[in-house]
């Protein structure tokens, strides 16, 4: 760090984002994203003639792509907010919002503390219970900005929609942040709760589920007074954040919601194949409602585990905090790679029963 | 804005950016995009296979951009931040470097105050000379963070190297940020200066001289320490705001670098031709070294010339404050358009003539 920069800079710890060595082709199984392309008509839609038109600003608006989202969700235009994906949300929440402090679960998206350490916000993390659920009954009443995963990561469980709002209801003076990233493998999505509660803020993102984690986009939907106040940090920070072409993209994305569908119910499908045949190895597994998931081998550590796939060139992610540091976040990759994922793991665990 | 949100966030005002009107087909001169498109390279990288790959996540570290511009610029990828857009750059430092307060110019980039205001801190405006030149005097010995456009917007004029060499000299406790996004236009760039001083950040964007304002890409040059400080908070916001076909295109620019060149010429030349019309319209044109001009006529208002050139089909940029409401923001456009313009500025002339 330099001299002159700020104590709060100096003093905090920036959020490590999942590796992306370059060394060799790797079955990339580390961060979440889609085994499948965008859809033919974005990738249509990405033309020379909008490239030629790089040239101009983008439409700080997003106008187009609000009113897909807000037909797509059933609420009003003036109900959503797009941003540079769902982190750049996330962090505008935190600033706005992070006043009278901020409680999250212990084990959930590791950005949650970075981001209420550079805003200067006191948090407060709740342990998950012993099976690694969110103790939805300690968010109760508390009045500060409570942020919530839904699937929670990285342990991959749901909350059911009808505790999501008895703690919504029971924070009336604060903002209830729900990061929805990866509800659209099994959750249960509570955007229309942003009908009846003012104080309700759900996230979701274009990286996950629609194939466009590279592309940049992400969404939040709530009471239009919560979209003015990030639309104003937006328009004092970067109006124009979210490029052309990911506009394009991102608007033409929600007209071929059936593809997307599709490709989700299919990685459901490689999911259970996938925890099933972890099960079999004797993996204990949580049950995921995402794209990934959270497992340890009672014969192998996490880390070793982590180490050896990579060896034979599989990435998965480890954490290394001390609760979950004997399991792996395994990203559900194409049924193929899923395939070969088996059968490296029951070399692995061969091996490591001889050594 | 809503009850839950913070103070300042409800105190402060947001920037404004430049209009975007769909009424009409306008003439755009109103947000000093280049006319000319991006290179062939750019156009040809953005190909299906890349677009296929959004899926995803693009490279945080944006390590092929940065070696290419270390190499263009002399200087080693360490000493190179990329970020979405210059206003990106620019936020993130006043977010590390405002602790002791900041000084910039009365008349500049609007958005400095609104950066000032968002992260509190506290802020002097150094008037411009009476010919709008900066008072670089004032800007020596200050330990404040000093914050020049140069080429100063809107006025177009630019301060020579010396006088900006002063200023980073006498300021060794604090962080000289020189924003150069017009430099490619006629100015002399202070990137170079960035190995002997420690405390200069020297900021560009691929908004104008490159054609890419839809494509969000800015870049600074600095001392390592610096970089090290805007990559932090680059990795405690949003690590992946860069998104895969921008990082492309950033790349393939650099390499066709003559294509751009040789565009800046084409608009100086444009700008000249503008700039000696207007003149001849009696209009007082300030020396611009910008890819722009900002003029006043002396038998219309700056409002009134705004609002008949916007009836017309041209949209130039009025900026309401008292000291400039006389004059407008003119972009530089292709030759035709510019032609065009002065067509229809003679028109309202003669008109407000008689009227």
């Amino acid at each position: 760090m330099s001299k002159y920069s700020s104590e709060i800079l100096n003093s905090i710890k920036a959020y490590t984002p999942g590796e992306q060595p370059r060394d060799k082709k790797y079955i990339k199984l580390n961060t979440n994203e889609s085994p499948y392309p965008p859809s033919k008509g974005v990738i249509e839609a990405i033309n020379k003639s909008e490239i030629e038109d790089l040239r101009l600003y983008c439409d700080p608006e997003c106008k187009r792509l609000k009113e897909l989202l807000s037909d797509a969700y059933n609420v009003r235009p003036q109900n959503i907010f797009v941003s540079n994906g769902s982190d750049d949300i996330l962090n505008f929440a935190f600033m706005a919002y992070g006043k009278d402090g901020a409680v999250f679960p212990d084990i959930t998206y590791g950005f949650y503390s970075v981001f209420a350490e550079l805003h200067n916000i006191k948090y407060e993390t709740v342990p998950l219970t012993d099976d690694f659920k969110i103790d939805t009954g300690m968010y109760l009443n508390r009045n500060k900005l409570i942020v919530i995963a839904n699937p929670n990561a990285p342990t991959g469980i749901d909350i059911p929609l009808e505790e999501i709002e008895k703690i919504i209801k029971s924070n009336p003076q604060s903002v209830v942040l729900i990061d929805e990233a990866y509800v659209d493998f099994g959750g249960e999505s509570c955007a229309e709760l942003t009908e009846k509660y003012d104080n309700l803020l759900c996230v979701h993102t274009y990286s996950k589920s629609r194939s466009m984690a590279g592309a940049r986009l992400g969404f939040a939907i709530a009471n239009e007074e919560i979209i003015k106040d990030l639309e104003k940090i937006k328009y004092s920070t970067n109006p124009y954040n979210i490029n052309r072409l990911t506009q394009i993209a991102g608007a033409v994305a929600i007209t071929e919601d059936d593809y997307y569908k599709e490709n989700c119910k299919k990685i459901i499908q490689t999911r259970e194949y996938t925890a099933n045949a972890l099960k079999e190895l004797n993996f204990t597994v949580l049950p995921s409602k995402t794209n990934f998931l959270f497992a340890k081998s009672d014969i192998i550590s996490g880390e070793d585990f982590y180490l050896k796939l990579k060896d034979r060139g599989v990435l998965v992610r480890h954490f290394g905090s001390e609760r979950i540091k004997d399991f792996n976040r395994i990203t559900i990759g194409s049924y193929d790679e899923m395939v070969k994922f088996i059968e490296i793991t029951k070399q692995i665990l061969d091996e490591q029963r001889k050594a």
